[in-house]
């Protein structure tokens, strides 16, 4: 059951109203990681609450999800918004979330437009903060509503939609609002849906069953009690860098490979037919070299390349906290030093596991240095990895519909970073999530100039619309 | 030739007059490195002038050093001040050196008293900004020639003096005069007195005989063109962190070992009787031990911490550029970081050779990484190691004054830093030099609170007129 004709042709007529829609919402700031833009997050929730009321939408609620400190100040969380379309209980019921709120902005961080004035250039981007990640895409959810609205067709599956304005800042109170509503709010829900990430690349749709998970370690070597001048004391005093840099050099190998024990063991080894999803990915060694703008990558394969990045685990080394990061020379001994490292997990290693593993490990490499100065490890955040299964309905109704709108098979991806929430719907919710994302792999999320190619916000209504038509089809 | 009793009873008697001197000097605050500050450098300078012009001395006068840049302003570099006391050719000439700029200071550090007030504790300090460094010993060479002129006493020695104004501001423009001069005003020098350093604890004398050299080094490491996500191309990517600290970690072992292969070699062996003067040196562990706060110290023998500071090289790990450096997570591949170290020289390394043998190790060692980045190793300053003979006559009477003045053998000291007007004298005069301190170890040169002890500075005055005494009776 393909999604009707009229719909798509009505998606595409109506191209300036659903980007005068956009344009709306670019043009309210809702910064959520600044006080002086809070007020304009809360007035993007007055604009989704407006919005779905007008669309005739049922259980349209601003949930309060209680207060925060930023910068000093008690503020108000942004609410969630909640809202039903549709209570069918012969229709599967599918969630939908979004993030209403977006990253700061300045014409002044290098911009070529007003950041938060929606503007559309001449070769298709809809150049705006917020337009890409994630205004787009919810308001995509709202424009399959409007158009069946229109032309009095009824949705085939019940819609629940969650829309939070706290996702660039940590997404705080929302796991909270997730327990808490699972068996009120979101009881009865078959699928999730999350439209808020991106193609691997800029030309092929993807569907994304898998995210990294992470552990992120803080290793501190103390000894000192003051930063020493090396000329007094090189030589006769054990120095904690020394001793930092040591350990360090113990985690990982140049070409990628850990070297923590028991670690390697944790990952679940390939699955039959998973090495051909990897083949068939649209990628090539190319588009890794363009997008890190040099020739850096490890491997010239590019089923080795992808694995790497969505399979396998990683350890960075990110910084040490503590000693001399300026341009120029400085002799100092720094007293004390913290080095930065996170492993980027994948099934089945949990962060619990890893914090020991790390912390054995990194006890009886520092037992070998023999040195006075003492140690401290301890593991910040952690974040379980996720794995959905691409072959359940979910997703190939969302296979099926983009195949019908693009023309195209999508990439079947998992990515190497983390999306919290993706996590936190699996598990109280017991049910599949799919991710499945509206914007190109150069959208430019975080950075200057975020753009969505008008095709994109466009097929991309056309793509949530036939995915719902396609679920109540296949998950017969 | 013990310097006269009349001479050591006028210092004696004398001592309020002479605080007064040095609370005058300490209330013109001539910091060197900041423009705020620089019209005090010259009124500094001209107090400087005034006393030499009052108490007699010939060919008094301030040379001007040129123009520098300084918070963006062109100044004027305060003068190098030249004086002489005496000029009979049957005796020996001793040139003098110390500066009469300091270190910045504000109450608002954390100073018990006005920095630039000079503040007579219970105890004995003299506490004041420039107090000890180097105020004190500088204003100790002219109350010597006060002293003898009141009673009428010639100096022993022709006195040549060179005192500047830009010392703890890197020297700027001293080296150009030392050049300039070496055989017009500083001609028939027959050695040099340096009163610019400290006594190794609190309580005993010291002579320093040598210095270590130092060779700066950035060693960077670079590959993508931009800072990347870690979720997205952790893995996947050669990263220039993990090839920095895998370089790193093969420089220096957490005893202190250097592993730069050819290094070891250049160090000079033993001299017969050198071991002794170690054993000789009033020190302990304790001492080291109170200095750095910590039970760090990496020997538990005492002669071996001597050598390692004051005649075996060190290496020390400073710190790396570009990496992540601030409390919290961040989850960023670095595109480009710069590890600094620096390696402390004894002779007979120089700092060219090093940094040869540095090159070549960190080349051969980033080869085996078999990594797609970057690699550029750059040698900062570069200074080489200085060593006088201790047995020469300047430290005989240095020795000789010290037990007529203090009533024990001074140490005969090394020092890890460097001090680099002292190899400047050494090169361009080809003289011996003597560092003769007379600050305590605990003095607090570029802290808050610095300090001189009085009974340092009317002792330290009578050992520099001693000194002056005993060299024109050794140095027959």
């Amino acid at each position: 059951m393909p999604a009707p004709q009229e719909f798509l042709k009505y998606v595409e007529d109506h191209t300036d109203d659903f980007v005068d829609r956009l344009a709306k919402a670019v043009a309210i700031p809702s910064v959520s990681g600044e006080v002086a833009y809070r007020k304009h997050v809360f007035e993007m929730a007055d604009f989704m609450y407006s919005e779905l009321k007008a669309l005739g939408c049922e259980e349209v609620k601003k949930v309060p999800l209680g207060e925060q400190i930023l910068e000093g100040q008690t503020l108000q969380l942004p609410p969630a918004i909640l809202a039903s379309y549709g209570n069918d209980p012969k229709k599967k019921t599918i969630l939908v979330y979004g993030h209403y709120d977006v990253q700061p902005a300045l014409k002044s961080d290098g911009w070529e437009t007003e950041p938060f004035v929606l503007t559309k250039h001449a070769d298709g981007r809809l150049i705006g903060r917020g337009s890409s990640d994630d205004k787009g895409p919810i308001l995509g959810w709202l424009n399959v509503i409007e158009s069946h609205r229109a032309l009095g067709l009824d949705l085939p599956v019940n819609l629940k939609m969650c829309f939070e304005g706290m996702e660039e800042s940590g997404s705080e109170g929302l796991d909270d609002l997730i327990e808490d509503q699972k068996d009120k709010f979101f009881k009865g829900t078959d699928a999730v849906c999350i439209s808020d990430n991106y193609w691997l690349n800029t030309t092929t749709p993807c569907l994304t069953y898998g995210l990294r998970g992470i552990a992120y370690f803080a290793l501190k070597v103390s000894g000192p009690a003051r930063d020493l001048h090396s000329g007094v004391f090189g030589g006769s005093t054990h120095e904690p860098m020394t001793d930092l840099i040591t350990i360090l050099s113990t985690l990982v190998l140049p070409n990628g490979k850990i070297l923590i024990p028991g670690l390697a063991e944790l990952v679940a080894p390939l699955k039959p037919g998973e090495l051909e999803r990897y083949e068939n990915i649209n990628f090539s060694i190319a588009d890794i070299e363009n997008a890190t703008g040099s020739k850096t990558t490890i491997s010239t394969d590019k089923v080795q390349t992808l694995m790497s990045r969505m399979r396998e685990p990683s350890l960075s080394l990110h910084g040490i906290e503590g000693a001399f990061y300026s341009p120029g020379a400085k002799t100092v001994i720094p007293a004390s030093v913290t080095g930065k490292f996170s492993i980027r997990l994948v099934p089945d290693m949990l962060p619990d596991e890893i914090e020991k593993l790390v912390a054995k490990h990194v006890a009886s490499e520092f037992a070998k240095l023999n040195t006075k100065n003492m140690m401290h490890l301890e593991m910040g955040h952690g974040g379980k990895p996720w794995v959905a299964d691409p072959d359940h309905w979910n997703y190939r109704a969302a296979a099926t519909a983009t195949e019908g709108v693009y023309g195209q098979k999508p990439d079947l991806t998992r990515e190497g970073g983390s999306i919290p929430v993706t996590l936190s719907f699996a598990d109280a919710l017991g049910v599949n999530v799919l991710l499945l994302p509206m914007g190109r792999g150069d959208d430019g999320a975080h950075s200057i100039n975020e753009k969505l190619d008008l095709s994109n916000y466009i097929k991309g209504t056309q793509l949530l619309g036939s995915y719902l038509h396609e679920v109540a089809a296949l998950s017969e």
